[in-house]
């Protein structure tokens, strides 16, 4: 799947500058408010950016990887949250409740029959992914339905009015393959960038470890950015990465959540670098590599809360944050409004 | 004046914590929110703790000192932001507006006549402090005066029905106070207690320090709290610090804004130690001695987004997240509701 992604046109920059410069405040003393002020205004081409409607887009999908022991959690959690999560009572749920976002759950690939479940959105492209260890997760025709699925659920926000979009993803052992995403696309061992995921202790980090290491030995594709993520990702984060190209694709900043979706991100920018320009992140993580990862990207997230839930609740999170900047450069005092002696 | 503070009692901590570990997620994987929960639901001595009607208060006034050129912003901007916050122009109404807070602005010494100023407290003790160069800011019975005027506003909100407060300030020259009673209070050399202020280059910084180093050598007092309050003090600061101990008198959170307000906790705890286990620390602002000044204090605060405008404004803008630490407590499902396999 091609998608047509320019970096947004620089040249209002000094406009949205000059305008915050003037608001009735020390230069400078709003820190990185003044910064996402700078980056929403330059991606909508305006001096008054809005934001409207953000919505939640969550993948869910299980990992063929799981049979061999990588996940804390037991396989059958990805299935009961998704249930969980159409109900309304997932972690995610609450704080979109909190910041009024909108979620959607999209079943991409989890290992179960849903039947007719309401507020599920049902794309499944097949129960769970192949087990990495053998052979390549997904099909190169999975890996493009999923970029597609992505795509298509982001057209789906944007036709509902949302302007602004993050993503969060649910699948037991998806820290597994962002680990190995990351390994590859970034050089760093292996071993830096295995963490805990949902709980585990060092010994079970050990055989995840190992599990992963003799995967990443195995590999025998192109290295071409979409055979490493066909081969070992979910079909939620493919989902996740073809959902964030379509969002920079149309100019739509993407609130970036945990370390699955910054791998996604990783992923993504190996496609088309200029959607980094797109990306807001959101938060860090406490997975262990997730900060390297950050840092690899020279990204500075807006939270470091210590969240490791996933789902798009450490991007949820942030989201008022990101509403202050806007409202800071839309509602704040000029100087001459407010009658205050320019501070220079 | 005295104050009647008690630690508050740690015995329900571990009902607390046992709810948080049966809620849906993987076990501590919500951080820094679990803290906050806990924390608030110690001191409130519930599992069910809720925030109600949260307000800040503003406490304005004029420091002596502004004469001797230490303050970037000019003199006159402590009146006109007066003006301008009782109109709601300032940042602290954006974002109290933003995240449903009240706003009290109080004058205890702004060097202006406000005649019948709609919106403004007023409680004015002297128009500025004195030029603690020369003389003591303030006579003892002023600093009485100004602690008991900070109380007095916390009564006021606590009657509205609020149970959670922030205070900020506004005061030309108030981060030099602020270096002041750090460096006496901590032992950290005057140096790394000076900074920029609202805006000053190297020369201008290096003035400010010059003129400190001065006041602080010139000091002859009896090196109590009170007393090194009283010489170097706003009477913003003094009442700030009256607030924060009533409030921790009446088993009430107060949110820490910036550098000028840690420095006030610094103080207050100086009289009261168990003040601090009220405390939540909002936000590390640009301010340079803040960082130093939170470590000192092991205070982790939850944004650190470059913020150096004061008033409260890192305050409110934590809110979201303390406000996201209730509801996870009340209104997550457990593992038992969410029909979810509980991760150990």
């Amino acid at each position: 799947m091609v998608f047509h992604i320019t970096a947004p046109d620089k040249s209002i920059v000094p406009a949205l500058q000059d305008k915050i410069d003037n608001l009735a405040k020390p230069k400078g003393s709003l820190g990185r408010l003044e910064e996402l002020a700078v980056q929403i205004g330059t991606i909508q081409q305006t001096l008054s950016p809005r934001l409207e409607h953000p919505q939640n887009i969550v993948f869910a999908a299980d990992h063929g990887i799981v049979v061999e022991g990588v996940s804390f959690s037991a396989p059958e959690v990805t299935a009961q949250q998704t249930y969980n999560f159409t109900r309304g009572g997932g972690g995610v749920n609450m704080f979109a409740r909190q910041h009024h976002f909108g979620v959607k759950i999209v079943d991409v690939g989890v290992n179960a029959d849903f039947g007719d479940l309401p507020g599920l959105i049902q794309r499944k492209i097949r129960k769970s992914t192949r087990n990495y260890l053998y052979e390549p997760a997904m099909t190169p025709e999975e890996y493009e339905t999923a970029l597609r699925i992505g795509a298509e659920i982001v057209d789906l926000v944007r036709s509902e009015g949302t302007n602004i979009v993050s993503f969060g993803e649910l699948g037991m052992a998806n820290t597994s393959a962002s680990s190995l995403w990351m390994a590859f696309f970034t050089g760093i061992p292996l071993k830096e960038c295995v963490g805990a995921g949902s709980g585990w202790d060092a010994k079970g980090i050990a055989h995840k470890y190992e599990v992963l290491r003799q995967a990443m030995e195995k590999y025998t594709g192109d290295h071409s950015p979409a055979d490493i993520m066909r081969w070992f990702g979910g079909y939620e984060m493919v989902a996740a990465v073809g959902g964030m190209l379509r969002a920079a694709e149309c100019h739509i900043p993407i609130i970036v959540d945990g370390f699955i979706m910054t791998a996604c991100v990783l992923a993504a920018s190996r496609l088309y670098p200029e959607m980094l320009e797109y990306c807001i992140f959101g938060h860090q993580g406490d997975e262990s590599g997730h900060k390297l990862l950050l840092d690899y990207l020279h990204a500075r997230p807006l939270l470091c809360l210590g969240l490791r839930l996933g789902e798009g609740t450490g991007a949820i999170c942030s989201y008022p944050i990101i509403d202050s900047a806007i409202r800071m450069i839309n509602e704040m005092n000029s100087f001459r409004d407010a009658e205050v002696t320019k501070y220079f």
